[in-house]
């Protein structure tokens, strides 16, 4: 556990949830807790208990589902209602009965939302995050306190906006976290308001950003510059509209830049599983260009610099990526050249090293193939096929006679499709037949329906992705369709790319090749 | 034309091109260029002429088929090669001969680089600065230098760091741009750098920022701060591994937070809709998240504050949506809808004008559509057919009865597609059967071929650009697919729109629409 003198404040399960279509069971945010304790911070926002009933049930499950190693569970609610003591608000028993050891009030520091918004005076406003805090404090919780909309409320009335803050340590809170609530500021403001935030009151200081000018991880550490110690995030940055601050992204910066150890040894590394891991139980595909996790956040275009890469790859990079839990990769596209497929072969584990003669004709094939339209930068698994058959070790389970795909709108309206392949897998010749919302997806049905009685493992593969691009023609000649698709046996997930005249050649193509590398990856000897 | 005083620079068609997967054809890339300079850029940087053939073609088109109304168009490129005159360097001659009015060169300025990726002397690094510049200068070029690296240069050996720079200003460069190109910097230590280089060299400073820490907009804006008067940015950030510093965002702080001018008059406006027609062409889903310009960026959860929002919604907001061409989402009124449907159709010569009963079914009909996947943005002439059926002027030339299209892989390795159509037309049922090198082309075959007898004018009608793209299904449905179809008859272009399970189904009412606009504008009479 480390000490109380930093916070990282996680609030995904409650701020982050506020994302557009964003819908968690309790199962889920139970998921989510646990991956945020491995990752090792301080704090978990668990949500509103009392404002609505999956947040009270979160809480009750809680304490006996979740085990927490490093991070404290935290419930967040409001001041109490104006005209009503603390103690009589059943929103405050919510918080008070929730079980949670730390308490998150929001309260409102813009004397224009005081009126507009609460419809109180400014003065009440004041009693009541007094009377608030000091209940809470009375039942033995620790409190913190966000300053909903402060930086908008200070630049309009500082002086109100100060005597909130001065209000919540008096009456006791730990920390007064000032949120731009609306997002809209920038770093040199953000510099400038919490340092003459802490000159004023001399409070502890944390900071709650949202990223609607995305800036919202430098507003994070302008805030930590001028001294906040506390900072409140979310798993890859899901907030309402833009999102919050990014966790990963904060957490990174302050341990790997500015050298501060606010995370538990070892835990930085569990950044891209746990980035990942939420997205999937989120249900939002994992952003492929975030900052430290992003499946491209260290890929590296081939050709120009391959060979300094090789020599010293931190020229090439700001930092080594296995210090997130992510890799490097070589990207091979048509600048490929020797070294660059030398890398990217050892990385797929097909052993070229040295052999000049077959990277050479590697190195001819991609050009030749991109320059026809293939793109193996997102394709793998194509490239892996590739690479065996250049080394000798061509991957065959089956080989194709003739497919044909038939879409069609009956009279009465309707739209079917169906596709018969004929192969010749382990010697015998299959005939099959399937129907499908699409000819490819007819064609992938057809395909497996030939092939399931020899290898069983094709029923824990599915394609879980679908691109198709139409590349103009190059110098006069027609253009040609690219299809990217990604499958998933459960354990992993794979990328094969074809190109062909049209929609369905090229579809069958990368078909073809994504059943084959499903069935090396299942250890299928070559039939 | 703003004055030189600032500059937006634009390097999404070299820089952003870098992007996983991206991968821009030459008209993608002048269809960018002319948006790039609708939003007000003062220079977009199209490509490394010389280094790749496409981008070599890209200027020379661009001389006749690229009109500019603010922009200017600037070359990319290395300085000469080491031991080589840069009179004599084939690189430098194709960047003088691009016709473009400003080179940016690149040069490294960290000495590992200059030594390790380079292999040379520090020494004939600096020749080469100045060789190359000076000898662009000579040709009448204006000259921008790109010193790669800098950041991890000036940290590892400033004053290397700074003699490049230094070289440059002596050799005639205008503006010395310093590039975090590993983008590992944080907005403070950029502030630091940025303001002791200025006042080590005096010269005019320009910042190019990556996204690897998720600071590149933080970044740029504190380089601004420190004094630097030129910005290179990406449209929506695209660009090598998580990106660039994203253009609009970078563009919107100036203007509405800094209060700069820095692009000509009401071209903020036009950023969300750049935005989205940029990542159409490039064939990346528009960040929903995006700030700014992101469909989420002002959308409000409903309940809480809906009266305060009603009563003064830039307490809920950082700025008025509609100054970067975006809309408050919560508050879309079917007013809104209706004044912008209203405009449209004046656009397209269609008469609602008044009638506010059908101006509210289009409304919901284009929402409604709209949320099944279309997307009518590009496809005027598939609205145009909406607004004539609302308006009681439907377009008919034929009736379809049911097509087919098969396409098939024969045992000897043909790909062979064919299709069949059977239509009802002036009275008669026509049926009619296309060969082509895909489904859709055979659709389109034979669909021609039974109206060609009674509409000779189709043979002056023929499909000029076809793309397809795969909608994510939202909550739960299946994803679809969406098709958009250009088409031309010599005299002008139309596109048109279709939606559906597979990528046929969506072609055909795609294709469907395009020959029933491409009659109409023939002024047949209907039949």
């Amino acid at each position: 556990m480390l000490d109380d003198s930093f916070h990282v404040f996680d609030t995904t399960l409650r701020d982050g949830a506020q994302r557009e279509g964003v819908n968690l069971t309790v199962a889920d945010k139970l998921a989510i807790a646990k991956l945020l304790d491995e990752f090792g911070v301080g704090f978990i926002e668990g949500g509103w208990p009392g404002a609505n009933p999956k947040d009270t049930e979160f809480f009750q499950r809680a304490r006996t589902e979740l085990s927490l190693k490093h991070a404290q569970l935290t419930a967040f609610g409001a001041t109490r209602r104006a005209g009503v003591r603390a103690a009589d608000d059943p929103q405050v028993a919510a918080l008070r009965d929730s079980g949670a050891p730390v308490v998150t009030l929001v309260a409102k520091s813009d004397d224009r939302h005081v009126e507009l918004a609460l419809r109180t005076t400014l003065d009440e406003n004041l009693a009541m995050v007094a009377d608030t805090v000091s209940y809470l404090r009375e039942q033995g919780q620790r409190v913190f306190l966000d300053c909903e909309h402060f930086f908008d409320g200070y630049r309009h009335n500082p002086e109100y906006a100060l005597s909130v803050v001065r209000t919540a340590v008096e009456a006791g809170v730990s920390v007064v976290v000032l949120c731009d609530t609306n997002g809209g500021m920038l770093p040199a403001d953000v510099t400038r308001i919490v340092t003459e935030v802490r000159e004023a009151t001399g409070a502890r200081l944390g900071i709650h950003a949202q990223d609607d000018s995305g800036c919202a991880v430098a507003n994070t550490l302008a805030a930590v510059d001028a001294g906040a110690t506390h900072v409140q995030c979310t798993a890859n940055g899901y907030g309402e509209r833009v999102g919050n601050a990014n966790l990963f992204s904060v957490a990174a910066a302050l341990v790997l830049k500015h050298g501060r150890e606010v995370l538990p040894e070892g835990c930085l590394r569990e950044m891209t599983r746990v980035s990942q891991a939420v997205a999937e139980i989120v249900n939002i595909a994992p952003a492929t260009h975030q900052p430290y996790v992003g499946v491209s956040a260290f890929a590296h275009k081939a050709g120009l610099h391959a060979s300094a890469i090789k020599v010293d790859p931190d020229l090439y990079q700001h930092l080594d990526p296995e210090l997130v839990g992510n890799d490097m990769r070589m990207l091979v596209s048509d600048m490929a050249g020797r070294a660059s497929v030398e890398l990217k072969s050892r990385e797929l584990g097909v052993e070229l090293a040295g052999d000049r003669e077959t990277l050479g004709r590697v190195v001819d094939r991609v050009k030749a193939l991109e320059l026809a339209g293939y793109s193996f930068e997102a394709a793998d698994a194509s490239l892996e096929l590739l690479l065996r058959e250049e080394a000798g070790q061509p991957v065959r389970y089956f080989e194709v006679e003739s497919w044909r795909a038939i879409s069609e709108r009956r009279p009465d309206g309707a739209n079917v499709s169906e596709a018969t392949v004929k192969l010749h897998v382990k010697g015998e010749r299959v005939i099959a037949t399937g129907e499908g919302n699409g000819p490819v997806n007819a064609l992938d049905r057809a395909l497996r329906s030939a092939l399931e009685g020899v290898y069983s493992a094709l029923a824990t593969m599915e394609l879980s992705d679908y691109k198709v691009r139409i590349l103009e023609g190059t110098s006069g000649t027609d253009a040609v369709t690219r299809v990217l698709i990604g499958s998933t046996d459960g354990r992993g997930e794979w990328t094969t790319v074809g190109v062909g005249e049209n929609v369905i050649d090229a579809s069958w193509i990368a078909l073809e090749q994504a059943i084959t590398y499903g069935l090396m990856r299942q250890g299928y000897p070559q039939g």
